[in-house]
């Protein structure tokens, strides 16, 4: 197995494959009387966020609780860190009180990276700048093939602001792993001409969404970052919801059995409408429930649980 | 059993006293050598906190953690929340990601009520708006039956801002099931004339404390909201400490075995002296012990611990 | 043994070696495949902290968790302590939701005694104002043992803002209670002319650095709190770092087998330059981790662990 997860691409087929069964395994605790597991006893699991995403922070802290691992949640705010410690000095400092594994989010690209070259244990990305969320893409990918039964094949639209996004980041690498298809949607400021084959050769780009809806299983709408929209390259919100936001009528421009996906938390009524959130082909909840099957997954991989 | 717990006019008074049955027994566990029961081993408690009260979080979570429940501390301040998602979205969340009770407090009146339509699991309000606060009812009457042997028939004057405790609201739903005659006290404009019958028939209202204490019980002061008393229906600080201010002289005018109640945090030398806070009439300390104790009840019984 | 650790003066040189040797007890649960000891199940132990030390609590956090205890981590801030409650009825209240231990951060000195004479239970004093933070004395001191192999008769040179550290503080009650022979070190603004003896007698005062390295044991260097540098007292950073700050051509005037000690987190550049901190003389990343092993020991014998 590998040490760290910290991007999308860098799990093999065979590795993905192998977190995504071991995932499924998990799921079934879930429906036990007792859902927690001993595999992970007397391990440690910090959650370092330097940025606030509570809904991240509790599913790994449900995903790691549930295996019986004690977890220690740092909020970097207002911590030493504001005191001028270097990333390096906290993550030494986390080593040395005993962190089998770091859970990291941070707002700059590549602090996953970095704080896997200092540290003995297992670093998790769950997040940095706009670059990675490998677990969000391990869940999507779950997801999809627990409804659609496969992965390889599957044509996926991924639709919004991909440029910012590290969840589109995460899903192509990942993706094109395991040989789906993607098709980037937005507008054109928002998908840089040279990032999809950047990414992943293969991957397409399209900036017309309607046109792209009939050949998709799969639409993984992205969120809209409000804090962007003041930005000289982001539509008014008004034309962007009109343009890539996804409704009703567009939503029955799918195949009959396409799902919609979205990594919340949503903006009902700009990227999405209540009806095609609330709607069957939804699998938004779904996705929640699969994040801590596969965050337990990843966990129990890393840190050898039974000597995996 | 009930599923969820939103209102002290929730429980019927045999479920009342079941409640308070089950903590005191619970209430046996502090004294053992090892505090913690199995009963909700591998369950998942969330305590969703959308206003601060550390108090109210620690009494739960001291609660769930004696049961050998997970718990998951969720403060709002800063979260997905305040990135737009709604409370619906959140609760779907939450009870995806494994939730078996969600402890809520939120400032809107009635937002326990709505998260109790949305999840399968079991809702328990730990405080909405002006609304409600169940659990301090239970710990209320658990404390006045443990001091004084009985809750039926019992004079119970609470005193102060009615108009806005959740406090009150709860406790004189409870006490009137459980069989106790409140008398609502406080400045005329802090005590609607409608509030008390509204409630619970049979309620009375009075605005002279010291006619009301000689034939108490139980005088329960309310905490005086310091951000309450610049608006206009409040009086001054020093008027209402004056005529409902609970001091020594006052709590002479009480029969011997009365006690006095107060939920905390207490303003000392406003709408209690420090003489009477610390005598051996007041069960303050006692309430937060037996806080614990309830919640353990609360939430032993809601989630069926030993098929409860 | 004793029932609270409030000061590094309250432990004799009996009790300090006991902690000690505890400690490294305990330190070799940590090389274990489960590093979880059953000792303190079902007891609780509040982490009370009125300032943000994030470093402090995860230490104490690790260590109470490792012993099995359940913690409650209570940030002061935003809490009803914002509300005027006073830290006696915090105090109460958290002894009446069972807390067996209470771990206190607070910017007043003395806070920490004043707390520890209303509760049943044990206090211990994780810094308190300018006044004390025993246990950093206690992982100081082990470190010192761990490395050197004694602390009778070791001179340690103690550097930096000694009028405003509570490490500073500690580690001369303790280490003259073990028998070492601390000499204070920094510009005479920062420590008084009386302070030595008072803290203890037989304790030196040294304004050059650069005389006291080639006789040292042990350096340990103190953080400078940036906030204070504006101060009128404080010499410019500049000034400072150049008199004070241990550099490479510094360090390598100290005796061969010396140490380098930083409580951290550190300031590079400032009071020390990466060089040191990096260096094999520097015991910083032992530092934390013996300060979990020495929390562990300090619970375990509070708390009567197997009737301690």
């Amino acid at each position: 197995m590998i040490r760290h997860l910290l991007s999308g691409g860098d799990v093999d087929a065979a590795t993905a494959t192998r977190i995504l069964d071991t995932a499924a395994e998990m799921a079934t605790v879930a429906g036990r009387e007792v859902k927690k597991l001993p595999a992970l006893r007397g391990r440690t699991v910090v959650n370092l966020f330097y940025e606030d995403s509570t809904r991240t922070r509790i599913s790994f802290e449900a995903a790691a609780k549930r295996l019986s691992a004690d977890v220690i949640n740092f909020s970097a705010k207002g911590s030493s860190v504001t005191k001028g410690e270097s990333l390096k000095d906290t993550a030494l400092t986390l080593q040395a009180m005993g962190a089998d594994a770091v859970v990291v989010r941070h707002p700059a690209s590549g602090a996953a990276h970095r704080l896997a070259e200092w540290v003995d244990g297992s670093v998790v990305n769950a997040g940095d700048g706009t670059h990675e969320h490998p677990t969000q893409a391990l869940l999507d990918a779950y997801t999809m093939r627990s409804r659609l039964g496969r992965l390889a094949g599957l044509s996926v639209a991924v639709v919004g602001d991909v440029l910012h996004s590290r969840v589109a980041r995460s899903n192509v690498l990942l993706l094109s792993t395991l040989g789906a298809k993607v098709t980037l949607v937005g507008p054109p400021t928002l998908i840089p001409l040279d990032i999809a084959q950047a990414l992943a050769p293969g991957t397409d780009v399209c900036y017309d969404l309607d046109a792209v809806l009939p050949a998709s299983d799969v639409v993984m709408m992205l969120r809209v970052q409000r804090e962007r929209m003041n930005d000289s390259y982001f539509p008014s919100a008004r034309e962007y919801a009109r343009r890539y936001g996804l409704d009703g009528p567009r939503m029955r421009r799918l195949p009959e059995h396409a799902i919609v996906m979205h990594p919340g938390p949503m903006n009902r009524g700009m990227e999405i409408t209540p009806e095609v959130a609330d709607s069957p082909r939804s699998t938004i909840v779904e996705q929640v429930a699969n994040g801590v099957s596969v965050r337990m997954a990843v966990l129990y991989l890393l840190l050898g649980g039974n000597n995996a």
